[in-house]
């Protein structure tokens, strides 16, 4: 089972957007502000979110980086329902809009908590749209909260 | 294929977010200002949503109706790949939230147009989120836009 999400963005690029996915400095200014890392492909990115009673952390290994246009990655650490799921981004350049596909891929189980994660990425993906239009993205700890326990 | 969702909401209750999915005034508060029909179970609801090339029409046959728990409707009228999906809403309290989760269950095929979709509800039921919390929600013509088409 997969979440799904697409969005639209304007006055951006693909290679704009493939920037805010792929490097240190892009990353913090969307998803979260803690955010470090090998880059490159093979390489892992260890996120942590400052959450009400604690800290969570995610652990990225890059699967797959193609310019301007697809990034994989597989989650390596993190919530018991994520190790092993793989986080698509798919870009593509449409009528002055950059077209962003999200999939993340491989939950065994509809749970709860996937539900949540399909409203949470959500959230994430509008931050990352703010980032590229407006220059100002809500990363964690300055997120969207969803749920009493953010 | 499902989308899911699921928020927390907070100075509610699921009897006061029940009224926001099952009365005329309640659903022109977060979804679209145009909702006409009949709220009760075998009933039809009219949604149309102002597009920036004309106008999107839903309607929606009102399955089930347990009073602060859950409402399911299932699509009569609107995208193909809509005819026949069912929405299910559930809700419940939890320490002073509302929780609601959201399936909209029976896609065919996980197609783009899922993927907007899925980022689309997110919005409308951040919408509903804030149309509880703060008295004003964003309802078509004033929902937030994710792509050129809308």
């Amino acid at each position: 089972m997969d979440i799904l999400h697409k969005v639209g963005i304007t006055k951006s690029s693909p290679e704009k957007v493939y920037q805010a996915l792929t490097t240190g400095e892009g990353l913090r200014g969307w998803w979260t502000q803690d955010t470090q890392g090998e880059f490159k492909v093979g390489g892992m990115i260890l996120f942590r979110f400052k959450l009400k009673d604690g800290e969570g952390a995610i652990d990225m290994k890059v699967i797959e980086l193609q310019s301007a246009k697809r990034v994989v990655w597989q989650v390596a650490g993190g919530p018991e329902d994520w190790i092993g799921t793989k986080i698509i981004w798919e870009l593509r350049q449409e009528e002055g809009w950059t077209i962003v596909l999200f999939k993340h891929e491989g939950w065994k189980e509809a749970v709860e908590f996937m539900a949540h994660c399909s409203s949470k990425w959500a959230t994430f993906i509008l931050s990352l749209k703010a980032l590229l239009e407006t220059g100002k993205g809500s990363p964690n700890p300055n997120d969207f909260k969803l749920d009493s326990w953010e």
